[in-house]
C-alpha cells in the first residue's frame, strides 16, 4: 500500500529563506517557485532568464508524515528519483545523503516520524569550466542539456522529479521479481525464469499476450513456451507481450515480457574493405537484427519533451509516442544529453513496438574518470540498467552522444566508457552496447537545408554520403505563426532581428550566427521579398518538408548498407522560434512531421532527385525507386509526371516488379528539359495509389522571363 | 622449498600405448616423442610432417612422488602451466580436470602419494572447421599459430610447458604479495602499497634501484617515495626498478616495481576531423605516453621463438631481447596468435626497458562467445592479468590480432572482446586496452617489397599512407645460405622450385603462390639472370634491408601523427626458407636486422626517397630529414652525395639546426639528373658522423648502354 504525501517547498537564498510554497511531486522545484514568484510561462518572451538568479539556491521540500504501520507492516519512505544532490531529514535528523537522480532511495520509517525534509543542494558546477555551459556538468551524472544547448535555454532544474511515497510492506513484500528468458536459435521455444527477492515463497502466474493463463509456478519454475509469439517492432509484426503476476500473501506485483532476440550485426557490405595496404579495420556494425531479421531503423532523436523533466507524465509520453507510431517510425534514439526517461515511457514503447536506443547521460563533454565521477556513474548506470533491462523495447545501449569528436575529446580509452561497457556486460550481456554515436562508419549531421562549406543542399549532400547509419540529421523550420505570436512580444515580431526573444528562442546565435532561422538560406531560395512573417514561415517549412523527405528517403535507398535513419530531433522542451524538431512544444506536429510520415511509409514510390533547385532549360532528372521495408513483398505501377505552372506533363510509367520483403527496387531515371514558364516551383508527382509521392521543388525562370514578369508587375 | 620431479611420458595411440620415454619438463611431449621415435630435427626437410600422425593422441606424463612434508609443512603439487586440456591423477585417482594453459593448477598432497600422472587430451579441434587450419582453434584459448600459419608449420604441441614441482609450505606461506602504487600528477611523489595473501603477518622491505633499503613495513604500510626514479623505456631514460622482499618466519618472496604512468592518448593531429557532414568519429588514440612524454614506439612483432613453446628458457629470451635493445627498439608487440610468454620474458623486459604490448591469445578467427568459450577465456585472461599486471614493461593490452577484419569477422559487439575489456577494467584499470589491432586509424601491411595491386614499392606505398600507427609491415628476405643448405635437401636446392621442402618452409604457397620467396618481385629488379642461389639470396636481402629502412624511417618521419612502427616480425619459430623476420631461428640476425638497427638510431640523417628503382636520365630527388626521437635536442651537418659506378657526386650540405627532443626536422630536397653509366645500383650517402646513413638503390642504365654492355660481354 502506497501513501502519497503533500509537499511544500522553499528556497534558501543568499538573503534568507523564502516562505513555503506548494510543491508538485513529481515535479521541479523551480517550476513551483516560478509560480510562487509569478514569473509567468517560461516559453514566453524572456521569462526563462528570470531563473538564472536561482542557480545557487538550496531548496527544501517538506511533508508531514502520518502513516502508522499496521500489524506486521513496515513503513518505508520511497524516492524513485530526486534531482540531483540531496539529503533526507526525518524530524530534523539527516538520515541519508545522496548524489544521483536515477537511483532510488528508500528510508525505513519507525512510524513515529512527523516530518520529512528533502534538502536539495545547488547544481554541480565545475568551478574551472570556462562558460555558463554544459562543461560545468562534466563531472556529474545529470543531463547536461539543462546547462544550455543550441535548442534548450539554460535552466537548471532539480527537485523530486519521480514518484515519492510511503509504502507499507509486510515481511513477504516482493522487493524484486524479474523475468529472464532464452529463445532457441530458431525461435520455436522460449524458456522463462524468474528471479525474486523476497523472504517468502513467491507464486508466479504467466499469461500469454491475449491474457490467458499459460502456467503457474514459482521462482524455481522454468516456464516453457512452445512457438512463442515474438515481440516485433512497429511495422514488422505485433509487439506481443506476455505478462505475469507474482504474489505472496500480502503483496502482488506484475510485469510484461517481450520475447525477442536483438543483435547489432555487420551492415550488409560492411565487410568489404578497401583493397591494398596498409589495411585498417572494417566499420563497426550498426545493423539491428530483430528475431533474425535485418530491420531498417527509422525514427527520431527523442529529447526531453519538457524543460521541467519532473512534470512529464504517461499521458504526455503516450501522445508523443502515438504520433511517432502514426508516422511509421520504429525507433527512438533517446539522446544522452537529455538523460533517461521515466518508466512509463518504456512501458509504452514496449506496448507500441517502438524500439529504444538508450543513451547514458553523457553528451558533448569530456567526462574525466575521477574516482568520484566513476563511483557516481557506476551507481547511476547500474540503477538505469536494473530499471531498463526487462523492457523488450530497449534494443541497445550507448555510452553517450558524440563523445569521440573533437568537441568532446573522449576516446576508446576513457574510463567512464570502459566502465559502461563493463556494467552493460555484467548486468545485461546480450543487449548490444556501443560507446558513443557516431562510431566508425556512422554519420551525424548536417543540420541545415544547405551546407555553405560543401556548397550542397541536403539532396546532393546525402547522395554523396555513404554511411552505415545516419543517426542525426536535421533541417530547421520556423514554428507556426500562432505559437510565434505567443512567444515573441508584438514589438519584436517583424521584421525579424537578431535580438531579444528571437535570439533566446534560438532563431539566431544558437549554432553560428544564422541558426536556426537560417535567413541566409531562405534568401537563397526566395524568389520574392520575404516581407511578411508568413512568407518566412512558409518558405522555411517548405524547405524543412522537402529536406527531411530527401534525407529519409535517400537513407532508405542506401539500405541495406545503411541501416538507420534517425533525424534530429523529434520533440522540443519548450517553444523554439525555429529548430529541427518535427513537433512543436508540447505536442503540435509541424508540416515536416507529415512529410516525414509520408517518407516513412513501409512501401512508397520514391525519387532520387539530385538537387532541390532547377532552372528553366535545364534537364531535370530523377531516379525512380520502390522502397519497401515492410515484411511483405510489394510492387507498384508508378506514373511519373511533372506539374509545372498548372500543367501536368506525363513522363513515364514504370512497372516495378516485385520488391521482396525489406528490399528496395530501383527503376529507370526520368529525364525532362524544363520549359521556361512563369513559375517559382514545380512538383514531381509519382502516382502509385497508396504508394504515391510528391516532391515540390524550386524552379527558377529564365532571366528574360523574370524581367518580363517584373515589367508586367 | 621446491622439489623438481623426474618425468616420463608415453603416447596413447589408436594402436595402443607406446613405451614410457624420458620427458623434459618444462617442455613439450611431442618433442620428447620425436626424439624417442628418432624423427630428427624438425627444421630439416619435411621432418615436421611426421608429427601429423600424433594429432589425435592422448599423452600421459608420470613422475614418482617422494617428498614427505616436514614438521608443520604442507606439500603442494604445482603446475604453472599445462598445455592444454588435462587431468591430474594421484595414484590412479583423478584429482583435477582442467582446460587452459595459462592458469596455474595446485594440488595439495597428503604426503603418502607415490605417483602423479598428467593425462593430456588431444587438441581441441572444432569439428565443423573446414580445413586443417587455425579455424579449428576458434573455441579454445590456445595460441592458434600451432594449427598452421603462413610462416609456421602445423605442429600441435602440448605438454607441461611451464615449471612443475612439489612445494613444501608452512602455514605462513605467502601465497601472494603484490605491489600497487600511485604517482602524483607531477611524478614528484609515489605511494606504494602491498596486498598480501598470507595467514601470518608479512614484513616488507623496500629497496631503491641501487639496492639501498628505503623503508620497512608491512601490508598496512604506505611506502612514500619522494622524487621517485621513474621507469623509462630504452632510449628515453633508465628502466629504474625498485625491489622488495616480503618475509614471514618460513617464507620469503621478492619482486620488482617500475614506477611509471602509461596512457594511450590521442595522436597529435588526431582530433582534426574532415570538414563537412555527415561527420564520423575521430581516430582511436594509439600514442603511448610514458610519464607524461609522448614516446614513439619502435620495435617488432614478437612471435613464439620456438615451435616448442615449452623449451624456451630465460637465456633464449635474454639473447633475443638483448638484440632488440641493441637494435634501438623500445617495444615488442607480443602477437596474440602466439599466446603469452613465460614470466622470465617480462622480467627481462622490465630490466631492459622494452615496452610490451600484450595480446590475448586470439588471432584471425571469429571466437564466438559460447558459454564454454567465455568461461575458459575468463579464467585464462584473469590468470594472465594477475601474472602480468605487476610488470612495468607491460604498457597495454590488446584483445587479439586483426579481429575486426573480414578474415576474422569479429566486431565491437563480440562478447569475447567485451569480456576482455571488462576483465582488464576490473583487474588492471589504469593500463590501456584496445580490442584488436588494427583499430580505426592504424594500419597493417604490406608484407612484400612490391605491391602488385597498388603497383608501388614500399617506398611509395608508405609515403602515400597516413596512419596513426604501423603495427605490422614486412619485407621478406631469403635465409642465409648455410641454414638453407641445412634445411633443404641437396637434391631440391637449386634451381628453386615450388615443391617439397622449399614449399614446406614457406618459400611458396605460404600466402598466395609466390610468398615468401617472391621470385616475381626479385625478377622485377634483377638486372642479370638469377642463376645461382647466392644471387637470389643477395638480391632478396638487399630488398629486405632497403625496404625495412624505407618503412621504418617513413613512419618516423610521419611522427607525431604516427606514433608506432612495429614490423612483422622479429623472430621465427623454426628455420624458414624465406620470410619477414629480422632474425633467423634460433638467434641469427639477418642483414635486415642491421639495416633496421641503423634506421632506429635515436638520431639519424634520413632521406625520403620516392621510390627504389631509378633510370639513367631521370631526375633523382630525396627530401632530407634529421630524425630525433631521443629525449635530447640534436643537430647535424649533413653532406648528401651520390655514389655511382665508383664516383662520388657531392649534392648538398645541410645544417639541420636544432631538432628539439623527440622531434624531427625537415631539410631541403636534393635533385640530381642521373647520368647514364654502366651500373646496376647507386648509393645515396648522407654523411653526418654518427648520424650518417646510406641508401643503396636500384639503377637501370639506358637501353643503348645495356646493349653496348651486352655486346662487350
Amino acid at each position: 500500500m502506497k501513501y502519497t504525501l503533500t509537499w511544500q517547498a522553499r528556497a534558501i537564498r543568499p538573503d534568507g529563506e523564502s516562505a513555503w510554497f506548494p510543491a508538485q511531486v513529481p515535479g521541479n522545484v523551480q517550476r513551483d517557485y516560478g509560480a510562487y514568484m509569478g514569473w509567468g510561462d517560461i516559453s514566453v518572451g524572456e521569462n526563462v532568464t528570470l531563473f538564472r538568479q536561482t542557480e545557487g539556491y538550496t531548496w527544501e521540500y517538506r511533508a508531514a508524515l502520518d502513516c502508522a504501520a499496521g500489524n506486521g507492516e513496515n513503513a518505508v519512505l520511497v524516492f524513485e528519483g530526486v534531482d540531483y544532490r540531496f539529503d533526507v531529514l526525518l524530524d530534523g535528523m539527516t538520515v541519508c545523503e545522496h548524489e544521483g537522480m536515477f537511483s532510488r532511495v528508500e528510508v525505513p520509517l519507525c512510524g513515529d516520524e512527523r516530518e520529512v525534509v528533502v534538502r536539495i543542494h545547488p547544481h554541480p558546477i565545475r568551478e574551472d569550466a570556462p562558460f555558463e555551459d554544459r562543461q560545468q556538468a562534466d563531472q556529474c551524472v545529470k543531463p547536461p542539456v539543462c546547462y544550455e544547448w543550441d535548442w534548450h535555454p539554460r535552466m537548471l532544474v532539480s527537485g523530486i522529479w519521480q514518484e515519492a511515497y510511503v509504502e507499507m510492506r509486510h515481511e513477504d513484500y516482493i522487493r524484486r521479481c524479474e523475468a529472464f528468458y532464452t529463445l532457441s536459435e530458431d525461435f520455436s521455444r522460449a524458456e522463462i525464469r524468474f528471479e525474486t527477492d523476497c523472504s517468502a515463497p513467491v507464486s508466479i502466474t504467466l499469461f500469454d499476450p491475449d491474457g490467458n493463463v499459460i502456467a503457474a509456478g514459482d521462482s524455481r519454475t522454468v516456464f516453457k513456451v512452445e512457438n512463442p509469439r515474438l515481440w516485433w517492432c512497429h511495422g514488422q509484426g505485433e509487439p506481443a507481450l506476455y505478462t505475469y503476476v507474482a504474489r505472496t500473501a500480502h503483496h502482488e506485483t506484475r510485469g510484461q515480457i517481450g520475447l525477442r532476440r536483438v543483435r547489432l550485426i555487420m551492415n550488409e557490405g560492411g565487410w568489404v574493405e578497401p583493397i591494398g595496404f596498409p589495411k585498417g579495420r572494417s566499420v563497426a556494425p550498426i545493423q539491428l537484427e530483430l528475431n533474425g531479421r535485418r530491420v531498417f531503423a527509422k525514427g527520431s532523436n527523442w529529447v526531453n519533451p519538457d524543460i521541467y523533466n519532473g512534470v512529464i507524465d504517461a499521458a504526455r509520453y503516450e501522445a508523443l509516442i502515438t504520433l511517432a507510431k502514426d508516422a511509421n517510425m520504429n525507433i527512438f534514439r533517446c539522446w544522452g544529453g537529455s538523460g533517461v526517461n521515466k518508466k512509463a515511457f518504456y512501458d509504452l514503447c514496449d506496448r507500441m513496438g517502438i524500439m529504444v536506443w538508450v543513451e547514458f547521460p553523457l553528451s558533448c563533454n569530456n567526462y574525466v574518470g575521477t574516482e568520484h565521477y566513476l563511483a557516481v556513474l557506476e551507481q547511476e548506470a547500474a540503477a538505469i540498467l536494473h530499471d531498463l533491462r526487462s523492457h523488450a523495447c530497449v534494443v541497445m545501449y550507448c555510452g553517450g552522444n558524440e563523445l569521440f569528436n573533437n568537441w568532446s575529446l573522449m576516446t576508446d580509452q576513457s574510463l567512464a566508457l570502459r566502465l559502461l561497457n563493463k556494467l552493460c556486460y555484467d548486468l545485461d550481456r546480450d543487449r548490444p552496447f556501443i560507446m558513443t554515436s557516431p562510431i566508425f562508419g556512422m554519420g551525424h549531421g548536417g543540420y541545415t537545408f544547405y551546407d555553405p562549406d560543401a556548397k550542397k543542399d541536403v539532396f546532393t549532400l546525402f547522395q554523396s554520403s555513404h554511411c552505415t547509419a545516419y543517426t542525426e540529421f536535421g533541417v530547421p523550420g520556423v514554428t507556426n505563426i500562432e505559437d510565434i505570436r505567443r512567444i515573441i512580444p508584438d514589438d519584436e515580431l517583424f521584421p525579424i532581428r537578431d535580438m531579444g526573444s528571437w535570439r533566446l528562442h534560438h532563431a539566431f546565435g544558437a549554432w553560428g550566427a544564422a541558426r536556426w532561422l537560417c535567413m541566409d538560406v531562405l534568401e537563397m531560395y526566395a524568389q520574392e521579398p520575404l516581407d511578411t512573417l508568413k512568407k518566412v514561415i512558409d518558405l522555411s517549412n517548405w524547405l524543412q518538408c522537402e529536406g527531411y523527405k530527401a534525407i529519409f528517403e535517400e537513407a532508405r535507398r542506401q539500405a541495406p548498407y545503411c541501416s538507420m535513419a534517425i533525424n534530429w530531433c523529434y520533440c522540443e522542451p519548450w517553444i523554439t522560434a525555429a529548430g529541427n524538431s518535427l513537433i512543436t512544444y508540447p505536442i503540435k506536429p509541424k508540416p515536416a512531421y507529415y512529410a516525414v510520415k509520408a517518407s516513412l511509409r513501409p512501401v512508397l514510390a520514391s525519387a532520387r532527385i539530385p538537387k532541390f533547385d532547377w532552372h528553366a532549360g535545364e534537364c531535370f532528372h530523377a531516379e525512380l525507386w520502390l522502397l519497401n521495408d515492410s515484411p511483405e513483398a510489394a510492387k507498384a505501377r508508378i506514373m511519373a509526371s511533372i506539374l509545372l505552372d498548372g500543367v501536368e506533363y506525363p513522363l513515364l510509367a514504370w512497372e516495378s516488379g516485385e520488391a521482396a520483403a525489406n528490399t528496395n527496387r530501383i527503376g529507370p531515371t526520368v529525364n525532362w528539359i524544363l520549359p521556361d514558364v512563369d513559375a517559382a516551383e514545380f512538383t514531381l508527382r509519382l502516382e502509385a495509389g497508396a504508394y504515391s509521392s510528391e516532391y515540390r521543388l524550386c524552379y527558377r525562370r529564365s532571366e528574360a522571363r523574370r524581367e518580363t514578369r517584373q515589367m508586367n508587375v
